[in-house]
C-alpha cells in the first residue's frame, strides 16, 4: 500500500520577507506523517493573484492533497480564497453556513460587532466548498476538490488542521527512530551508513550532523511504514556506531 | 531600478517530515532584503535526484539567483552537489582548492583525521564552481552559474551566506515599518487599509493579526525601497487606526 502525497503552499509576503517565522510547516508535516500522508513538497509564495492561481493549479494536479496556509483574513492582501475559486474556474460567492456562523458570532459580541463588508469576504468561498471548523476565531477554512484552505495565524491554522485531519484518508503511519551519537563525526560513519541504507531499500535513512560550542555529533534517523524494519535498521546503526568507537543512544519509535 | 529576484530551495527530507524546524529561510530572506534582492519563492523538496535536478533547472531559469540549503555533507543522502552538476550538464569532479583546504584541515587535527572517500565527496563539485568559504567546518559551499549552494546546518549555512552576500549585486535595500495596534481587530480596519494601499501602489502594505490569551491585535507593515514613502504610509496607517479608536504604536524603519 502506498501513502497518499501532499504539498503545502504557504502563502504570504511576511514569510518571504523574513518578518515572520513560519510555524505551520512542522505542525502539518508531523500531523500528516501520523495519518500516513507524505508531505512531498512545500512552496512559499507571495500574495499575488497570478502566482497563487498558477501554483495551485500546478500542485493540485501533482499531489493527492494540497494544503494552503495564509491569506484568508479580511484585508486587501487576503486573496487566497478568491484565487482558489479562479484556479478551479468556480464562482466565488457567499457560503450560507459560513455566513450564518459569522453573522451569529458578531451579533453575540457585546457590544455587537459589525459584520461588515471586509468580514463578509471571509464567508465568501468557491461554490461547493466544504467548511473546516475554526474553534479559535470562528471564520472557517474550507476544502474544495483536493485543496484544503487554512488560516496563516498558527493557533488558527493548527486548530483547523486538527478539525480536518480525521476526515482525511491516509496510508500506514510513517514511524521513525533516531540514533544520536555525540562526538561522532558524520564523515566517519558515512560509508557504513550507506551500506545499511542499501540493506533497507524501503526505509529512508537520514544523517543529520550538528555543531555546538561543546562539540558536535550526529543524529541518524530511520523512517518508514514498517515499525519492525525501522527498529531493525536503528539497531544496525547503533551496532555500527559502537564498532567505530561511538557511544550511540537509541531513541524510542516516534 | 528594479530589484533582482531570488528563490530558495531547502533540500531535505528532515524538513518535509517535520523532524527539523528550518532556521535558514528567515536568515537568508532578511539578509537578501538588506542588499535589495527580493526573495520571491521558497521550495522545500526531498533528497531525491530527479526532483532536485528538475527543480533546480526550473527555478534557475526563472529567478536571478537560486540559493540551496542542505545535502552537501559526506553521507549517502547528501546528493545536492552532484545533482547541481547534472542540472547544469557539467562534470562532477574534485575541486583542487576545496580538496587542498580539506586535506590540510584533516592533517592538522590531533590525531590526524582521515580525509576518506566520504569526506572527499565534499570537495567534489561541478566543474568551474567558485567556492563559498565556510569558517565553521571548512568544507566549502559553491556558486555555479546563478546557483549558490549552501550547507543545511544553520550555523554553517549562515556563515556561508555571510561570506557570499557581499559579492552579490543587489538593488535598493528593501525597508519596512510596522504599526502595531493591540486590541484592534483586523476586520475593523480592512476597508481603510485597502484605501491606503491604493494611495501607495509601489509599496506592499500587509496586515498581520495575532491572537493571544490576553486578547489579540494587528500589525500592519509597509514595505518598499523608498524610505520616505514607507514612513509616510506608516504615518497614514497610524492616523487611520487612531481615527477608528485604536492606540497604534509605530515602529522604527527596519
Amino acid at each position: 500500500m502506498t501513502n497518499p502525497t501532499a504539498c503545502l503552499l504557504i502563502i504570504g509576503n511576511e514569510v518571504l520577507s523574513g518578518r515572520t517565522q513560519d510555524a505551520n510547516l512542522r505542525y502539518i508535516a508531523t500531523g500528516l506523517g501520523k495519518i500516513g500522508i507524505r508531505l512531498r513538497e512545500v512552496r512559499v509564495i507571495p500574495d499575488e493573484r497570478e502566482v497563487i492561481v498558477a501554483t495551485v493549479n500546478t500542485v493540485r494536479a501533482q499531489y493527492d492533497h494540497v494544503f494552503t496556509t495564509g491569506g484568508i483574513g479580511p484585508t486587501h492582501d487576503d486573496i487566497t480564497s478568491e484565487c482558489i475559486a479562479e484556479a478551479f474556474g468556480l464562482p466565488w460567492e457567499a457560503h450560507p453556513e459560513a455566513w450564518a456562523r459569522m453573522e451569529a458570532h458578531y451579533a453575540r459580541q457585546t457590544p455587537p460587532g459589525d459584520f461588515n463588508k471586509a468580514r463578509q469576504r471571509m464567508a465568501t468561498m468557491p461554490r461547493g466548498a466544504t467548511l473546516i471548523d475554526n474553534v479559535i476565531s470562528i471564520a472557517p477554512g474550507f476544502t474544495i476538490g483536493n485543496v484544503h484552505v487554512l488560516a496563516g495565524v498558527p493557533r488558527v491554522c493548527q486548530a483547523m488542521f486538527d478539525a480536518l485531519a480525521p476526515s482525511l484518508t491516509g496510508g500506514p503511519p510513517i514511524v521513525s527512530q533516531t540514533v544520536h551519537a555525540h562526538g561522532l563525526m558524520e564523515g566517519r560513519i558515512a560509508e557504513g551508513l550507506a551500506g545499511i541504507q542499501n540493506q533497507y531499500p524501503l526505509l529512508d535513512i537520514g544523517s543529520y550532523p550538528y555543531y555546538r560550542p561543546g562539540g558536535g555529533g550526529v543524529a541518524v534517523v530511520a523512517k518508514g511504514t514498517d515499525p519492525d524494519e525501522v527498529a531493525a535498521a536503528a539497531r544496525d546503526v547503533s551496532v555500527f556506531m559502537r564498532a567505530v568507537g561511538g557511544m550511540p543512544v537509541q531513541g524510542e519509535p516516534e
